[in-house]
């Protein structure tokens, strides 16, 4: 048996009563945070593009329900424009070691297909779970030399969309394997947009999340995919990495649960820049400094810091300034966080371009090492007056050892919701009593698109 | 200025009255050709498997039609469905140097979209055009070393169609580059599925051809995509090819019309085949040998052909048998053609196995370094009385240098019509009338959609 065969069956036979109850805890937090990130894609252009053109292609009514909008449709399309919606803010999580933002592919994949069918909290919330499972060891397995070129989200996003639709539809093994196949063959995303802050993230979680669930449809009618397409040599690992992690693909199946792994994001830009932002605030708050007390910050960093962060010199849109490391870590230095409402107000101003300048990464042997499993965050500030003064964060904020609580999360997602005027205060305590209580629902209910009076048929 | 402006402003920009006559005429063969494919897939699996689900997940009416059930939907499911039907049955187009199959993802994008927005005939060929050769372009760009792991018509065919619904759509250069961008960062298929005559290749067409058309019309509203995403350094090229050959992403733009040098498939089997069958004909033709006179067959290849056809040792399906090299050689030999009813009815033949026995295949240096510009067929017969000859062909049947007349090519589309039970004679013909005539169309019609009577909106 391949290790793509058995973490089909895994996937296939995961029960409800196998995931540990700590677990299925940290899977409502993650869709309650989820949930946030995808309200706060509201009125973003290209999110709104992308609703546009699944109204003009797709159904106008359906059983799923587009967040934004309070629109329904097909699973399809609900999927797809959720998870365009839900990869805008930068706010949504990310496993570590995977270099996977799952929730943003798992979720609207899961949810739709879960109001479409009519199913119940309890197989929902396994259905995610095996998503997350499945998606972080293919990321894994992929490594870091896929994610140079690859978008991993977009990518690996398809096989963790196809896994959770897959258990849903209560897909057997070989089924699992054939859903597998069909969407590793279609796994697509590359970071190229990321040098002209072009749409294309959006376009890729919303791929990944319609694409899968394609996937795992197309396996409960008895469509064949290819049955080794991680290890096979012709498949992913061969075309899209330089060095594969097999053992990965079964690592503690049933033990390990990576889902519990997954950090949520305190400040809403590219992860890579938090544990640098989280050890510049220690800092700061440990010397009292002020922005201009400072002269330089070397961010101690590893290598796909540089990647992903590096070409990002001038950022012209919020978008991109999310992946500047100066303009973080001028937010965090002006006012303590950079959260979207910081980024609104401040990403273009003189004084964050200003402390933008003064910032350069390094490359550090040691938190390179240690990177991908552990994102450790180590500066250097020195200051105007002559000090040289170190920090050093292990667990930025949101990662498992240093994680948001539920009134934390609570929090964030009301300022999300509120930020992009997705809902109201009362609408989104509504929505927050739904989620917390999701396990418990016989049939996964719809969240925003019930107040929708067009909508008389939820 | 990129080659890829260059080639955007270029499918942006062309006009109808730039192309000469002789090659419009051969857009309308071509046409007519992926028409015949297009019926051909009607009633196969996985063909059918992706129309259900179309209806499933995309509208139930529409002003698009599906060539296989005469139903209408939107564009981008009209496209899907097409699309997955007309590269079905091995009879579909190949441009040889790119080794791209264009029609089958060309064709079923501009098609939907053209019935979609009431595009006149020269407006549709002329889109037509710019996919083909935008395609053909950037398969010859991404090389061998991406033929090698990626279906090249699932990857770069995401870019034609992306082309081709561009110029429909009147796209400027800029937002034809960000069409390239989308499409591109879209682009996937992978070859693993062969080993296991699993169902992909069907789903690759499909995708192409939605996904391009997704990116055109994304571009069209302001989606932005990677100005550079074929020779960036996070691109298609760096991402999915070893060897690239940037030059050929210019190649004699509006001088060489790539479309005309498109090959026609004489047998139903995959092209890498064809060159062998030819040369094997030629043997048996001039020495008048039956199949039992043969005693060994040995095919001199290009590597790919052997990357192709190498896996398949003892096909379990038709589909699977078109991709057997020593198959396709016992049907030429039996019956003196491989089309859609010789493989439908001999493939699993105990004399046909004996037959596939005989053959296999080497690598020769001259057919190796000829391909991909020419797919040379070199073959040595030994036969039971011990005599040894040698044929070989230099332009396969269907290539531009034997390609096929109007005449041959009504009796293919007519034959694979009848075959899928997918049109009446009188059907054929009247579809034949409208394809040679759509150049003076003041409004690309249905071609078999108005037929059905519950289409009255057609």
């Amino acid at each position: 048996m391949t290790h793509t065969q058995t973490l089909a069956n895994f996937a296939a036979q995961l029960r409800f009563d196998q995931i540990p109850v700590d677990v299925i805890r940290r899977t409502e937090d993650l869709f309650l945070d989820w949930y946030g990130s995808a309200l706060a894609g509201r009125g973003a252009r290209p999110v709104e593009t992308i609703h546009k053109l699944a109204f003009e292609f797709g159904p106008s009514f359906g059983p799923c329900e587009v967040l934004t909008s309070r629109r329904t449709t097909s699973s399809f399309f609900a999927a797809l424009v959720n998870a365009a919606a839900s990869h805008f803010a930068e706010q949504d999580d990310l496993h570590n070691s995977s270099v996977l933002h799952p929730a943003t592919v798992v979720f609207p994949a899961t949810l739709a297909v879960a109001q479409s069918l009519g199913r119940s909290g309890k197989e929902f919330l396994t259905a995610c779970v095996a998503g997350y499972e499945v998606g972080v060891r293919v990321g894994e397995f992929l490594g870091r030399s896929h994610y140079k070129t690859f978008h991993t989200t977009g990518t690996v996003g398809t096989l963790a969309a196809a896994a959770a639709v897959g258990r849903l539809l209560n897909l057997d093994g070989e089924q699992m394997l054939h859903a597998f196949g069909s969407a590793g063959t279609q796994a697509a995303g590359l970071w190229q947009f990321l040098k002209d802050a072009a749409d294309s993230k959006q376009l890729h979680t919303a791929k990944a999340a319609a694409s899968g669930l394609f996937a795992a449809y197309l396996a409960a009618e008895g469509f064949t995919g290819a049955v080794d397409i991680l290890e096979g040599e012709k498949g992913m690992g061969a075309g899209m990495s330089d060095q594969t992690h097999p053992d990965k693909l079964v690592d503690r199946l049933g033990t390990r649960w990576a889902l519990a792994e997954t950090s949520f994001k305190y400040h809403a830009s590219c992860r890579h820049t938090h544990p640098a932002a989280d050890a510049l605030l220690q800092i700061i708050e440990r010397n009292a400094l002020k922005p201009d007390d400072i002269e330089r910050v070397v961010t101690h960093v590893h290598q796909a810091a540089i990647d992903v962060l590096g070409p990002v010199v001038n950022p012209q849109t919020i978008h991109q300034a999310k992946f500047s490391m100066g303009t973080v870590l001028g937010l965090v230095s002006a006012y303590g966080h950079a959260g979207v409402r910081e980024f609104d107000a401040h990403y273009a101003s003189p004084d964050i371009a200003r402390f933008r300048d003064k910032v350069r990464m390094e490359l550090d042997p040691e938190v390179d090492s240690a990177y991908p499993a552990r994102w450790v965050g180590k500066v250097t500030v020195t200051t105007k007056d002559g000090r040289t003064l170190e920090g050093r964060v292990d667990d930025p904020k949101g990662d498992p050892g240093n994680t948001l609580s539920r009134a934390e999360l609570e929090h964030k997602v009301r300022t999300l919701a509120l930020y992009a005027d997705a809902a109201t205060e009362a609408e989104v305590t509504e929505s927050i009593g739904k989620i917390w209580a999701i396990a418990e629902a016989k049939v996964v209910p719809s969240l925003l698109a019930s107040r929708n009076p067009e909508n008389r048929h939820v």
